[in-house]
């Protein structure tokens, strides 16, 4: 079940995958489908089990096939391109049954946008571990994407209203930040970043703030070696191709200077880049993948399994990425 | 020169040392003495540095001798007990030459609140290295004033209006951070903490929201064991002495989550407690050190050599610093 006539549309749709059944990803998709959005979209998913939700909710979303999908999106309508999960009786209980038909959606999700029929991806959330228990050697979504899309180096960036930050690491021990940091991964993490900004965002000569990776970004040494040794001359590389790349920048003072109007703040890891973004506006916030040869956008929460299905889920997130990825995705139509 | 009259006042004045001379230290206390004041302020420096500071600034406050202090401040008068520097002609450039008599102020200051004449030390911003480079072991301000206060474990607080940010670990290279963490010094800075709410600020039953050290607190040791072998076990070792502390969060939701309505935030490390409140309002932070026996608040800024003498500086952080000190004493005197 394919959604061929969609690649007739001047506006591509969406590519939305709902995420793990169990928990709060598929209540937050019919909400989203329930509001006007910005371009159409098409869930990847179990059109029974969206259903059953739906009506569990009891929000009014008519599911419609993939192939009914329209160019504008019709608040209240969500086509589905279906790909049956083995078990539905799932709510707040991941199951591992479920595992095969959730990468089914990513894989399917990915290439229908490298081959041109979805303008972009939208993914709900996952439940990792359920993931892993089920035998798949699966480290996140993130990197489960760029093996697909067989990209080298995905860069995680968080973006809402005023700031985009990314990350030079994500999810990894502290203790294991500062040797995973050297300069030829600070290199390809920053070409990345200057060619999402350009290319991806639209923006003609971004500025990029990098932040130091010891406080006060080493305080001249005092504080360790690595802003000097590695992250200086990273910056000074990109600067030498004209690019604007500043830093390193003490890390607790660059969201109010160096970095307040930067095009995007480049953390050297996760809780140093990520509570600020989170504190200034935490509904609003969009996790964009940088580096993959396609748009992909995510909610910035969890599966939620604790509340699926109480009605307490916000949609806020997913509609940020939806709109973010339709952003993106009119940037890649102009080009 | 003592202050001799002073332990007579019901209301006893705070210290105040500008700090490094050739930064905006002396230009901030003399631009706050210009304002009311909730308690009186003795400034600890070189009357005629102040003097000529004032002047080159065209800051109309008259400078008295600390004996003349009285109970309330009258802005625009400065009570100062003098201690001299060698070196006068240093605007924007420090001298190894007044090292000596910068530690002085210090000491007079710890002196002067152990044996009762002062309520509280305000301390302006130093430079620290300059210090280090006259041949003193000194690693920073706060580390100076525990050990000339012979207090083991001094522990970093920020404060603004509406949240109080500790630190587990402060001025160490990132790489040190996950060694330097174990459950005794944790168990020893949560007792600090704890201490100093109930205290020195006053709040009977205090909640304590801990950090945990590695994204996501760790995710169920997917990323780390440290949240779960160190942190875990010391929080619950202060629930068993039924006080209110409860993570390891994850550092990058507990702003906006779980330490949103808590007492205090113990990050573990500098980069993670901090960029959340400066970036949620700079100018308004103290600097408090906990687990002293003196109450000593701080501006959270350094000496911003590059635009002393300007007239740019704004003396908004001293004020904070002030305030916070005489409310901090106010609580000492109610005791």
């Amino acid at each position: 079940m394919r959604p061929s006539s969609t690649s007739a549309f001047n506006v591509k749709p969406l590519a939305l995958t709902p995420g793990e059944p169990a928990g709060i990803g598929p209540e937050i998709a019919l909400k989203a489908a329930m509001q006007p959005l910005p371009r159409s979209i098409i869930a990847i998913a179990d059109p029974a089990l969206l259903a059953a939700r739906a009506e569990m909710m009891g929000l009014p979303v008519r599911l419609a096939p993939a192939e009914a999908a329209v160019e504008q999106h019709q608040p209240g309508v969500l086509p589905v391109l279906a790909v049956p999960f083995a078990q539905h009786d799932c709510l707040g209980k991941p199951s591992t049954e479920n595992a095969a038909a959730l990468l089914s959606t990513l894989d399917i999700a990915v290439a229908g946008c490298q081959d041109g029929r979805f303008g972009a991806l939208v993914t709900g959330p996952l439940h990792k571990s359920v993931i892993a228990d089920a035998g798949y050697a699966f480290l996140g979504h993130t990197e489960y994407l760029a093996e697909r899309c067989q990209a080298a180096l995905p860069v995680m960036l968080l973006a809402n209203e005023t700031m985009r930050v990314a990350l030079a690491t994500t999810h990894m021990p502290l203790r294991a930040v500062a040797d995973a940091i050297d300069q030829d991964m600070l290199t390809a993490t920053l070409d990345v970043v200057f060619d999402a900004l350009t290319q991806r965002f639209g923006i003609p000569d971004p500025s990029i703030a990098v932040c130091g990776l010891n406080p006060h970004a080493g305080e001249g040494r005092h504080l360790g070696d690595e802003d000097e040794d590695i992250i200086r001359p990273a910056i000074v590389h990109q600067q030498s191709l004209g690019r604007r790349v500043s830093g390193p920048h003490p890390a607790d003072t660059v969201f109010n200077h160096a970095g307040k109007d930067a095009d995007c703040i480049l953390a050297m890891f996760h809780d140093q880049g990520l509570p600020v973004i989170k504190f200034a506006g935490f509904g609003d916030i969009v996790n964009i993948t940088l580096g993959l040869p396609i748009i992909r956008t995510s909610v910035d929460h969890g599966s939620a399994l604790d509340i699926a299905g109480s009605g307490v889920a916000s949609e806020t997130s997913l509609l940020a990425a939806i709109h973010a990825a339709a952003s993106l995705a009119a940037h890649q139509d102009a080009d």
